[in-house]
């Protein structure tokens, strides 16, 4: 299974934001849209091997989405047709456990450490600028869950709870680049290997 | 320079679409707006030194748009602003000559072999899923344009004018991917050289 973990630091915990102007009333969640197609969508289909955590922090709670590639359903390769599934999501009442708001969509209460503990079987792989070269690792046949931060960057609590899990520093590079590029990015280097 | 040119063989020439719909009102010009953000955005800031040409193949008289990196304005990561940015570009009356429409964003009427001329200086690569492996490819140093299809696949005659054009047909797997994730990883392969 490839994990893929987006944390949006910003991304609004209701569904009380505009699909007309999505980066403008919703914290950015247009980079958690463009990450969830990113990780899902080829050409002629939707990868089932594949699994999206979205950490939303902009609220007074923060929430966690999780997309399930095995039973995702309504998933259009266009941002807008994201925003809304995302939406439903969060007029979900939120608890502590998982509740399904549509096919392969779950939402709950938690934030980053929430989603580390559920990630604690998997190989661990925080991406960053100034870490290891990418082309160098080898993740065949493994459980392996990628962290990624959005505009923001990562605050140095979650770098400390990141690294208490015992995440490997990978880079694609020098050059910052966007979530979504870098999880398409991180399955090509998974299918070409 | 890197150059991607991508092919709408339903994509409006029209500015009558919906920035509320515009998968479904504008023949999926929503995969030229992502091929343009994978083409140009960067974490913090805009890649200059790419040019993208959209072939939209959907009107009467088919339409260049040619988006240029070193005077690009108003480019933002989200879908629908590069959508209102083509539709600005679309409403200016085309010409066979390129007219501005917005800073770095130009229209003609012409179609691939159009394209084609422009770039007859540059390697051309067409992108095919049974072409020679990427990987094994050089570009240092060399203007080179990389040509891509949409869903629909290139028709016969386009397959024998990118072949008199004198393309090499290079591929990035087996596995199908959409054009702006393409474009993501012909950029990063040309990063990381």
């Amino acid at each position: 299974m490839r994990n893929f973990v987006v944390v949006g630091h910003k991304a609004t915990t209701s569904p009380n934001f505009s699909l007309e102007d999505i980066p403008g009333t919703s914290g950015r969640l247009d980079i958690l849209c463009r990450s969830v197609t990113a990780a899902f969508v080829l050409s002629h289909g939707i990868r089932k091997d594949v699994c999206v955590y979205l950490v939303l922090l902009g609220g007074e709670t923060p929430k966690v989405i999780r997309l399930m590639g095995e039973t995702l359903r309504h998933l259009n390769p266009d941002e807008r047709t994201t925003a809304a599934l995302l939406k439903k999501a969060l007029a979900v009442p939120a608890v502590p456990e998982w509740t399904m708001s549509t096919s392969g969509i779950f939402v709950c209460t938690g934030g980053l450490e929430k989603v580390l503990a559920c990630l604690k079987d998997a190989k661990l792989v925080y991406l960053r600028e100034d870490g290891s070269d990418i082309r160098q690792e080898s993740f065949i046949g493994e459980d392996v869950a990628f962290i990624l931060g959005d505009h923001v960057g990562m605050t140095p609590e979650e770098e400390s709870l990141i690294e208490l899990a015992g995440a490997k520093v990978v880079s694609l590079g020098p050059t910052s680049l966007h979530a979504d590029h870098c999880i398409v990015l991180l399955n090509w280097t998974m299918d070409v290997l």
